[in-house]
């Protein structure tokens, strides 16, 4: 007979299938596809374990990795929320925290709150770890974007101000990894894949 | 300007993006639609991070899942496997062993040998790390199948003995899941979805 234990498990890993239904805006790279968190999740985490050794500070990369393997699990419940939305709030919501605790719910007590744990660590973004995972996050949708002609930068509309002040945040992960991101984005600026100009 | 590093790496992720496109034959969970091996990646990682603790033999948690997050990058070049086929080898052959040294050369050299060295122990399966990583890889589609009504046993007419020696190596990784398993399976054959006897 199985333990209880693992029919807990495996009831998560049934659960969390539906993350590979949750569509993201931004499209795969040279692509028109959109990407599904699932997806996503996975290069963030392969990401994570690539540009590791560019990390401002020493990390736990196994923490790393577990965070954004987990990060948008939530999402079954909550849905995705748009990097460049004006409207929708994108702090910690009371939404998210109830689908945090439905799904992870499901695991053996102890280790869901372990999960909830890392899961929360990230969306508060103060530890080396949360920095370096976050700016992962923010990175993959900006090389997307940039191999696909500027992808929903042009699609929504979106100037070069609104797009500094959404992922400068990566420089808190990671300076040269910024460095680099600044790059691109200044690249796409020039080739017309981003707006710099205030609109008349 | 970004170092040379970073580029090197940048193109890696760039890269891999393409596992998004390899079909699997299973579908996801009580579904029609088929995995691709980016999200089968991401799944089997969270599937170890949950299970790890009924592995056989202690293991380095952070190992297994650097190789479930890379085993099948191989396959952007080499094509999915189908695990029931009858006619193609299944061993590490030599189109996957050139399209590692393709994918994992495109980035520094140090980290491409640590990736391909990553890869190649998943794919000999003598290590703890190896046997616990594979067995997640043989309990997915078992789960998907048993969702799915017998989903690729029934669609590819393969019966109870097949299954059993294709994926009883899972008792290799953990015997707490082989226990598991076998009581999936079992059911499955009690409802029809996998066949027991022999065609006459």
């Amino acid at each position: 007979m199985s333990s209880d234990k693992i029919l807990k498990q495996i009831a998560f890993i049934h659960e969390i299938d539906k993350l590979k239904y949750i569509q993201r805006k931004t499209r795969l790279f040279n692509s028109d596809r959109r990407e599904n968190d699932a997806e996503h999740s996975w290069h963030l985490a392969v990401m994570a374990l690539t540009l590791a050794e560019h990390a401002n500070e020493p990390v736990d990369i196994l923490k790393v990795i577990k965070m954004l393997l987990i990060h948008d699990v939530v999402e079954i419940d909550s849905g995705d929320i748009f990097l460049y939305d004006t409207v929708v709030n994108h702090d910690n919501t009371v939404l998210e925290r109830q689908a945090a605790e439905r799904i992870f719910g499901l695991l053996p007590a102890e280790q869901a709150e372990e999960f909830i744990a890392i899961w929360e660590e990230f969306e508060t973004g103060d530890t080396p770890e949360a920095k370096f995972a976050r700016s992962m996050d923010r990175l993959e949708p900006i090389l997307q974007n940039a191999s696909n002609q500027g992808g929903t930068w042009m699609e929504y509309d979106v100037e070069y101000a609104t797009v500094i002040k959404r992922v400068s945040g990566i420089r808190h992960g990671s300076q040269p990894i910024w460095d680099f991101t600044k790059t691109l984005i200044d690249d796409s600026v020039e080739k017309g894949y981003l707006r710099k100009e205030e609109k008349n």
